[in-house]
C-alpha cells in the first residue's frame, strides 16, 4: 500500500473507532467492544474498507504496548504485596482450571499440542480493566467481593502474561522439555529482575526525577517502555510483557508526575489502533462451518465455567453468593484474550479459524458479565462510592475517551 | 522488516531523538537541530544503527501531520487578519525573491524545471516554530520587529504551504498549463474553503462542542485533523496542508478545551519520528562532490540572501536595523524546508543529491539565525516579556518536551 492510501486507512479506523465506541457506550457496554465491531465490519473480510499493510501490524503492536503500559501504571508492586492469601489463590485457582479445561478441550478435539497450548493460555487471561470499569459502574468497588477481585485480577494477569511468555516463546520453535525450561527461566528471570528491581529503582531515583520535571520524566517513562517492549520480543518474550513490566515499575511514582494524565491523549490516539485492526483479522465465516460453530460453543461455555468453578471454589469461605460474584467477576477475558489470540495467529501457530473462536469467546465472556453481576448484586444495598481504587480510576479516565 | 524488527528501531529512534534533542538544548540550540543528526549519523548511510521500511514512512508522515496540526493551532484566523500591511508584504516579498533566486539557480544549473520548483519552494518556507523560539529565548517577543516576523511567518507559512500544493500536485504529472492552474484552484479552494470556514464552523458548534467535554473535543479535532490530512493526500495536495488547516480551525478554542495541553504528550511520542527518519535520508557523502559542495553553498547564501533582501526591503520603512532584525528572523528554514524537502524526494522529483543540499540548506539557515539576531539586538534594552504570544507559548510547550 502506498504511504497516501495507508494514511486514508488510518483516517478511517480512528473514526470507527471513535464513533462505534461512542455508540457502545451509549448503549452501556464498554467502548472495547465497539471498536472490535468496527473492525470485523469494515476489515477486508465483509465491508472491505480496512485494509492490512506492515504499518497496520506496527500500529496494532504499539497500541498493545500502550495498553498494557496503562495496565502497568495501575498496577503498584505494593498493592500486589499487600494483596491477601485469598486473592492469591483464587488468581492461581482462576489460572489451572481454565487451562486445563481450555486444553483438554482442544486435545479431545485432536488439535496439535502448540495450538492446545494457545487456546488454554487464552482462556487464562482476566481483563482487570473490564472488571474494574464494571464494578465501578455498579457502585460496588469498595465491597469486599470486589477488592478479591481487583487482587485476584492482578495476580491473574502477572501468572497470565508469564504461561504467555513460555507458550509464546516455545511456539516459534520445536517443544522441547529443554527449551521450554530454558524460555520458562528466561521469562521468570526477565519478569523477576524487572519487575522485582523496576519499582525500587525508579523510586531511588525520585531525587533525580524531581530535577528532571514532570514532562521529561514522562519521556522518559515512554522511552523506558518502548526499550522493555523491544527487549522482551529480542528475548523472544511478547512486547507487551515488557511494556507491562515499565508500566509497573512507575506505577508507585504515577501521581507524582501525572504520568496517567499525561498517558491519556497517547492511549486515545494509539490504543483504538490495536482493536480494531484486531478485529479486521477476525473473519466471521469461520462460523458457517457447524464443527467450528460448536468448537467455538464449547471454549465460550468452558471459559465462563472455568473462572465460575476455579475461582469460586478458592473463595468459597465468603459464602455462595459471594463466591458467585468473585467468580463470575473474573470471567471477562477482555483485550487480554485478544492479545493472546493475536499473538497466536501472527506466530502462526494458530490458524484463522482458531483465532476467530478465541476472538469470539474473549468478546462474548466480556460482554455476559455486566448484567449477571448486575443482578447478583441487586439484593444488596449499595456501599457509598469513595475515592476510587487505581484500577478503576485507570479505567474512568480511559474509557472517558472512548467517544 | 519484520514487526520485532520494526519495534527495536522504533525504540532507538525514540530513545535516540530524545538524547540528541537533549544534548542540543544544553548547547543552546533547538532540540529539532539534534533530533536531525541522530537520524543523519544512525542511519543507513553512516553507522546503519536505523533501517527503513514503510511504517519508518507513515510514522514520519504522522509526526509530520501532527508537527503542522500544533503550528496550526497556533495560527488563529483572527490574528491573520490582525496583522497589518507591513507583515502582509514582508511575508508575500520574503516568498517571491527566494523562490526567484532559487528556482534561477537551479534552472542556471541546467536542472529541470520540475526540480527548480521543488528547490524554490523549499526556498520559501519560513519556520515559524523555530523564529518565535529564538525571539521568546531572547526576551524579546513583544518588539514591534518581533510582531512583524511573526506576522509575517504566519503570511509566508500559509502562501507557502499553497505554492507547495501547487509544486507537489504538479511533479506528479506533466507540467501542462492546464493541470496547474486545476491543481492551483483545487488547492486554493480547499484552503480557502477548510481555512475560511473550518474557524467559524467550529465557533458555532461551541454549545455542542461543550457539553461533548474537553476529552471528546480533543478526539474529535484529532479525528478532523487525520481526515483532513488524509483529504489533502487524496487531492494531490500534501498531508500536511490539511493538518494545518484542521489546527487553524481549533485554534480560538484552542485553550478552552486545552487542545494543545492534550496534544504535547502526542507531538512528544510521533514528532521526532518525523525529524529522525528525515535524517536518515540525508547523505552527506553527495558533498565529496565538488560541484554538488558548490551547489549547496549556493544554495545556503541565496537561501539567506533571499529572506534578507525580500523581507528587509519590504521593512525598510522601519530603520535599517529593524529591517535587518526582521530579514534576519525570517531566515529559518527549520522543518519547513525539510518537508517540502521530503516530500520532493518521495515524489521521485528530486533525487538524493538535491535533497541532501535542501536538508543541510534547511539546517543551516536555522543554526545560523540565533547568534546574529542576539548580536543584533544587544544594542537595545531588553523589553519585559509579558503573557507570552500564541505562537511562544506553543515552542514553548512543545519544545519543553525536546529534552
Amino acid at each position: 500500500m502506498s504511504t497516501e492510501a495507508i494514511l486514508v486507512d488510518l483516517a478511517v479506523i480512528f473514526a470507527l473507532a471513535k464513533v462505534f465506541g461512542y455508540l457502545f457506550e451509549r448503549f452501556g457496554q464498554p467502548a472495547v467492544i465497539g471498536e472490535l465491531l468496527a473492525g470485523v465490519l469494515f476489515g477486508p473480510h465483509l465491508v472491505g474498507l480496512i485494509g492490512h499493510s506492515e504499518t497496520h501490524e506496527v500500529l496494532q503492536e504499539l497500541g498493545a504496548i500502550v495498553l498494557l503500559f496503562a495496565v502497568g501504571l495501575d498496577t503498584p508492586l505494593s498493592e500486589l504485596k499487600a494483596v491477601g492469601g485469598r486473592s492469591a489463590a483464587v488468581g492461581a485457582s482462576g489460572i489451572v482450571v481454565p487451562f486445563v479445561l481450555g486444553f483438554g478441550l482442544m486435545k479431545v478435539t485432536g488439535a496439535e499440542t502448540s495450538e492446545a497450548l494457545f487456546v488454554g493460555t487464552a482462556m487464562v487471561a482476566t481483563s482487570v480493566g473490564v472488571t474494574a470499569r464494571v464494578l465501578a459502574d455498579l457502585g460496588r468497588i469498595r465491597e469486599p467481593e470486589s477488592r478479591v477481585v481487583l487482587g485476584a485480577a492482578v495476580v491473574d494477569d502477572i501468572l497470565g502474561l508469564l504461561v504467555l511468555a513460555v507458550v509464546a516463546g516455545s511456539a516459534t520453535g520445536d517443544l522441547s522439555i529443554g527449551d521450554v525450561v530454558l524460555l520458562a527461566a528466561l521469562a521468570i528471570g526477565f519478569v523477576a529482575l524487572v519487575g522485582g528491581l523496576g519499582a525500587s529503582l525508579v523510586k531511588r531515583a525520585t531525587p533525580l526525577l524531581d530535577r528532571m520535571g514532570e514532562v521529561r520524566v514522562f519521556t522518559l517513562a515512554l522511552g523506558i517502555c518502548l526499550a522493555l517492549s523491544a527487549a522482551a520480543g529480542a528475548l523472544n518474550l511478547a512486547a507487551i510483557i515488557g511494556a507491562f513490566l515499565a508500566g509497573m515499575a512507575f506505577a508507585e511514582t504515577r501521581d507524582r508526575y501525572k504520568l496517567e494524565e499525561r498517558l491519556t491523549p497517547v492511549y486515545s490516539f494509539l490504543v483504538p489502533f490495536f482493536f480494531v485492526v484486531t478485529g479486521t483479522l477476525v473473519d466471521l465465516s469461520v462460523f458457517a462451518d457447524p464443527s467450528n460453530l460448536l468448537l467455538g460453543l464449547a471454549v465460550i461455555v468452558l471459559a465462563i465455567a472455568g473462572k465460575l468453578l476455579g475461582c469460586g471454589v478458592a473463595a468459597a469461605g465468603m459464602g455462595r453468593r459471594s463466591a458467585t460474584i468473585v467468580g463470575m467477576g473474573m470471567v471477562p477475558r477482555g483485550e487480554v484474550g485478544i492479545l493472546v489470540a493475536t499473538i497466536g495467529l501472527t506466530s502462526g501457530v494458530i490458524g484463522p479459524n482458531l483465532y476467530g473462536i478465541v476472538v469470539v469467546m474473549s468478546v462474548a465472556t466480556t460482554i455476559v458479565v455486566p448484567p449477571v453481576l448486575t443482578s447478583l448484586f441487586k439484593a444488596r444495598p449499595v456501599a457509598t462510592p469513595a475515592r476510587p481504587s487505581g484500577a478503576e480510576r485507570h479505567t474512568h479516565e480511559i474509557e472517558g475517551i472512548g467517544g
